[in-house]
């Protein structure tokens, strides 16, 4: 009957929720710092929400203004090409379901999900180092910038791998959500047959409780999946909260050059608390640290959280303080 | 590559989108009234919302704290049993992916949603007008109450039908999208295998703009549809306004209440102008007229839009008027 597994893997670590840590920690102060994710922790202001957003099922129009400020800001060749989702995270799930039996190539290491979604959906998964490696498979994913080294591939080379996979009748999914602020070329100008770009409007825009997300494509493909999440999955507030986000263009780039000094500072401080940079975004930076699950302790004593990954326990991932008392508190710990 | 169609089928005529009404009708007074759908016009009063529901990304005792409200609002055995999701519709699209290919028979007439996403999914679909014929499928699908006529089945039936699937490995789904506000027993409180049971959140408490809907079932089937949604399906704005909207006993009563009494007074409209009430829910009444078109152009020259099905072209189904403006303007036509 059913066509997917009885009990889901074990659930991926994620950064965003506290409760295990409180658990964990329960003398360290409240209110918890949050490092733990790539959120933009200096959001957009939330213009008023006409009560009506709530009311009434979103309409054509608007989902429609909501796909051109999304082109617009994203450079898609348009509205037809964009397709609005609750977070990004629904169209991770969602895309494997809708692929026949392919083998899949994720260059990693990077975001866990992309990797447990289509395992989760039956496809034969193998996680590649090499860039070189991913056109053999049928289906190809790779994180631009990656999460969570920043490690990012020339856009010729990323063209080319989008180009090799349409001829062979493949796919080429380009998960974008970090690229917002980031000097990074997209791909969502060369939307082609093969080719599905992922973009997040929460990390960028700090309004991660909102869910709103986006898949770049050509218009088929656009349709296809725009098909199989319905006609209303986006709610009222995302789509007028969404549509002036995206077109507000001065925002985006103060937020570019501010959360940029944020990580310039934070790349400092930890290189003062003995952490070796390896890479990141304006969202988050990652290091190396001799004393990787120490310094995790510590930080969690002092109530601030940070990511860990369990295959690379020198390894720690710090999402942006905002505010002179959060910087202080990371500071007091990396010192 | 792909394993859904390129193109979708037509898009099915749904309620609650004005544009194309507008458009053919550009002499209608404005605003318009849109009686097209079946969502309560008095909505749950919204309470505020914390800055933080928008910011974050929901923490999983959020979703808990939710999915324990809906248990106990639907009488469900526990909140294991409860997925949220962002809407119903994304519900019914993703169900048909989660099962292997399968006989599908859909109780009809009725929304037609359900046949077009399991006919999308590749599943072989029939509409069969006899309840004791759907057993014979694999996949059973009953809207309980009906839309549009409202007819409902005793629970005695659906619950042999539910589990006779569930003895031959077999899936019943029952969408009780409009069954808060009726004198009708519902399925949630014997969840099994085999039974997937939809709730809506958005047509009660007149909120369908805030996109929340529930599937209940049997824990290891919840599980595997919450894997398909993801972790963060939901807005932080929908976990917390839900959460106490469905632990508001008295407003819902209230709303059945007076959901009840607007109905009966469109019913005696309906009569007055010459229908023939053919049943519905609180929410909607669905009428037959002799002059069907001409009416729903009467209707929409006044600037009142209401339901029409292609099929039956002297059927209309009416949403509820909320104020006394409301009603005169719909009395006026149904004179």
């Amino acid at each position: 009957m059913w066509s997917v597994p009885a009990r889901e893997p074990a659930a991926i670590a994620h950064g965003g929720d506290l409760g295990g840590l409180r658990k964990a920690y329960p003398d360290a102060p409240e209110p918890w710092l949050d490092l733990s994710t790539g959120i933009n922790p200096v959001p957009y202001p939330v213009p008023p929400v006409e009560a009506s957003a709530w009311l009434r099922l979103p309409e054509a129009s608007e989902v429609h203004g909501l796909r051109e400020a999304a082109a617009s800001a994203y450079g898609a060749p348009g509205p037809a090409h964009v397709v609005p989702a609750p977070g990004t995270q629904i169209l991770i799930e969602t895309l494997p379901r809708l692929v026949a039996p392919a083998r899949v190539a994720v260059l990693g290491p990077t975001y866990a999900e992309h990797a447990a979604a289509w395992s989760r959906a039956g496809h034969a998964v193998v996680e590649s180092h090499d860039p070189g490696a991913l056109a053999d498979a049928q289906v190809a994913v790779i994180v631009d910038p990656n999460n969570p080294d920043g490690r990012t591939l020339p856009l010729s080379e990323r063209l080319a791998l989008a180009r090799a996979m349409r001829d062979r009748g493949g796919l080429l999914v380009a998960d974008e959500a970090f690229a917002d602020l980031e000097p990074v070329e997209s791909l969502c100008p060369h939307a082609m047959p093969g080719l599905v770009v992922l973009r997040s409007f929460g990390k960028t825009y700090g309004l991660a409780g909102l869910r709103l997300g986006f898949a770049v494509a050509d218009p088929g493909t656009a349709e296809r999946i725009a098909g199989a999440l319905g006609p209303w999955a986006v709610s009222g507030p995302a789509l007028a909260i969404g549509r002036a986000a995206l077109s507000d263009r001065a925002w985006r780039a103060a937020a570019a050059r501010d959360r940029g000094e944020d990580a310039a500072r934070l790349d400092r401080m930890i290189l003062r608390g003995g952490g070796r940079n390896v890479g990141g975004t304006c969202l988050f930076r990652t290091a190396d640290f001799p004393d990787g699950p120490d310094l995790y302790r510590r930080l969690a004593e002092a109530g601030i959280a940070v990511r860990r990954f369990a295959e690379r326990q020198e390894r720690l991932r710090f999402g942006l303080p905002a505010g002179k008392d959060a910087w202080c508190r990371l500071s007091r710990v990396l010192k």
